[in-house]
């Protein structure tokens, strides 16, 4: 018997409760012991729930209940989830969590302290939502060296994008119907201007490259500037739009990091990930490219990563899970501007003008306004080529 | 410092062998110690390798060395390679293979040896080869109840019905074009008659579901039926036809396995897996479907699977990884003719004949043939509605 306690009662946390109930059998067998929620710290009472008599609203009490071995954090964002998961750390419980947002802030110092404290910190949910990713990348591509990872972290863009796409609505609209079927918050800002995928992609790089890389070190561009034009645009170019989060290991040593939106041709198998689906792809030096799908987000599917870890964490209650990166720093950081490739151009300037920054590239023509895909340049020659042309979008086109 | 013995030099000994010297850090550091090969068993010398001083051709030097802990077994087939492992389990030496066809056979009765001796028998290679399925579907996926699990197993197939969909190669041709690739066997019967995606699907099988299927309780067809005229008529169905291994965990308890043909809508992501590529999808209670998908073999893919396999028996020399299952019998199997689905029917028959068996149904004509779609049906009332039909294939509809 594994005692557990819950903190938040949220989406992820209704979800934990729910799987564990659900498949108690599965879970009981994996994990070799039952285990048994016996704390769920929630804001409010629960009258009349199951669960009533689990609920407390004071920490303290799952903090200095010797039983409870494992912690689970659902409350999300940093404040109050960064104090209890410390908390739980220096007392010797392990912590469970999908809070991606912590990991990628203070990942490194919360490993740091499990390790002190001889217990572990666990995060397959907080990157791919149900999709083992975090796993498969620490143990089963022990034997390669990882060169880049790259993929579709957010599903609420890749909604709204596969809309576009697939049933011609306007970016407005789009984000509409996402709000409308939940798949987007009231205030969008994490997903569309891609913070989340920013969180996501730091996460998955210091797992493959052994480096903390912060959030503030990723340049980070959201969806909010692709219009229809582009989609049908990037079409007739064999293309879709597709929102990526990329980390690439330099031979030189260095990580470049970057999210931005991007032309992906068809025959990429990630431009076929549609709605809100994640897709995420490992390039190794001996596996080559393998692709982890699924949805990447959503009550159950994330909870059962969650549900996961806790029975890892149950497993291995006196032992030490390989889950590790170093620190970061600004000198291993590759500035994601200087990465070269060819670009998507919308623009309203003449054939001349483009001619006389780019040379004899094909135009094709819209309403009003053309596009063309340049030769393979880094982010700064572009800028200085377009010079004072007037632009309404450049997209990288993914290689 | 761990030492370990290579069993077989062929095209995945000789990966192995090469992982595990050009990705020595990566693989030292995961380990938490260097991986060493002390012995190589081959048929014949290897004058000048730089590895010549370590093949044997005597098994038993390696079976009473005591510093081997770890024995990779790439030998394939089942006589020498079932006989080896066992004695290498006897002497408390873990094994790890990429050997299907002994997994499928002996897979249980091996993991019992290695249970009894306190060692492991890992086979993640097995499967999809460098693509890591089984550990996650071992571990990642604890929390869920799979439901079902199907996929692109074998790259060959994959490679050949590419071919002739996107290159209008007759199977002949593209099956030719396979073997002086490198990509098929001179005799291909392992590859196009279903046999290997049938090891694979048995071993998929078993770790979700927790019983072993074995290789005769499986109805396998492979892709010699399959013409171009089929590639055509799927394709005007908006379809690709893919050799699929397909296992169902029914309500009742009872597996249904088997492996054939389908036509599978372009909507699924499996049908743009194309090539030699694999793709597998998990359903789980709580994940929903979840894709793995990358290079079903080749030496380096294979190897890499091989050398995480090896990685983690070093982590777990004293201590037994979770990975086994039940021994199987005919009472859990579900016959999966009893399966219903809509089929895709190709025939000479004349409209008053195919309308006396199935209705209304539409008809697309071809050159002298036709091809229709019937209602969800089982394999015996398709039979018997075909009744006396010349049929020139029939072939399931994925739903």
């Amino acid at each position: 018997m594994l005692d557990v306690a819950i903190l938040g009662l949220g989406t992820v946390g209704s979800g934990v409760l729910e799987v564990i109930e659900k498949n108690s059998d599965a879970i009981s067998q994996s994990a070799a012991q039952e285990i048994r929620v016996k704390h769920i710290l929630a804001r409010r009472d629960y009258p009349g729930a199951p669960y009533e008599k689990l609920v407390t609203k004071d920490f303290s009490v799952i903090e200095n209940d010797p039983d409870v071995r494992v912690v689970v954090e659902t409350i999300g964002g940093i404040d109050a989830a960064y104090e209890y998961t410390k908390r739980s750390l220096l007392k010797g419980k392990s912590v469970v969590t999908a809070n991606k947002e912590l990991v990628a802030t203070h990942g490194y110092e919360l490993m740091q302290l499990a390790r002190e404290n001889g217990v572990n910190y666990l995060f397959e949910a907080s990157v791919g939502g149900g999709i083992p990713i975090i796993r498969p990348l620490s143990q089963c591509l022990a034997a390669n060296k990882i060169k880049e990872i790259y993929g579709i972290l957010n599903g609420t863009t890749n909604y709204i994008l596969t809309e576009m796409i697939k049933n011609g609505l306007s970016f407005e609209t789009a984000l509409k119907d996402a709000q409308e079927k939940g798949y987007a918050e009231a205030n969008p800002d994490a997903d569309v201007k891609g913070f989340d995928v920013c969180r996501k992609i730091c996460i998955l790089s210091a797992l493959s490259f052994g480096r903390h890389v912060y959030p503030h070190q990723v340049k980070t561009e959201g969806i909010e500037s692709v219009t229809l034009a582009d989609i049908g645009f990037a079409g007739k170019l064999g293309c879709r739009v597709k929102l990526l989060g990329r980390a690439i290991h330099r031979e030189d040593g260095k990580i470049a990091v970057y999210v931005a939106p991007h032309l992906v041709h068809d025959d990429n198998l990630i431009a076929s990930v549609e709605g809100v689906m994640n897709g995420i792809i490992v390039r190794g030096n001996a596996i080559g490219d393998v692709m982890f799908y699924g949805a990447g987000a959503g009550k159950l599917p994330t909870a059962s990563a969650v549900v996961a870890d806790v029975i890892d964490a149950a497993k291995h209650i006196s032992a030490r899970k390989w889950l590790s990166w170093e620190d970061g720093a600004d000198e291993i950081i590759y500035d994601s501007a200087l990465l070269e490739n060819s670009w998507y151009v919308r623009t309203t300037a003449k054939k001349e003008e483009i001619a006389a920054g780019f040379g004899d590239v094909q135009l094709i023509e819209g309403e009003g306004e053309k596009i063309f895909v340049t030769p393979s340049m880094n982010r700064y020659d572009l800028e200085d080529k377009l010079g004072g042309m007037s632009v309404s979008a450049a997209f990288r086109i993914l290689q």
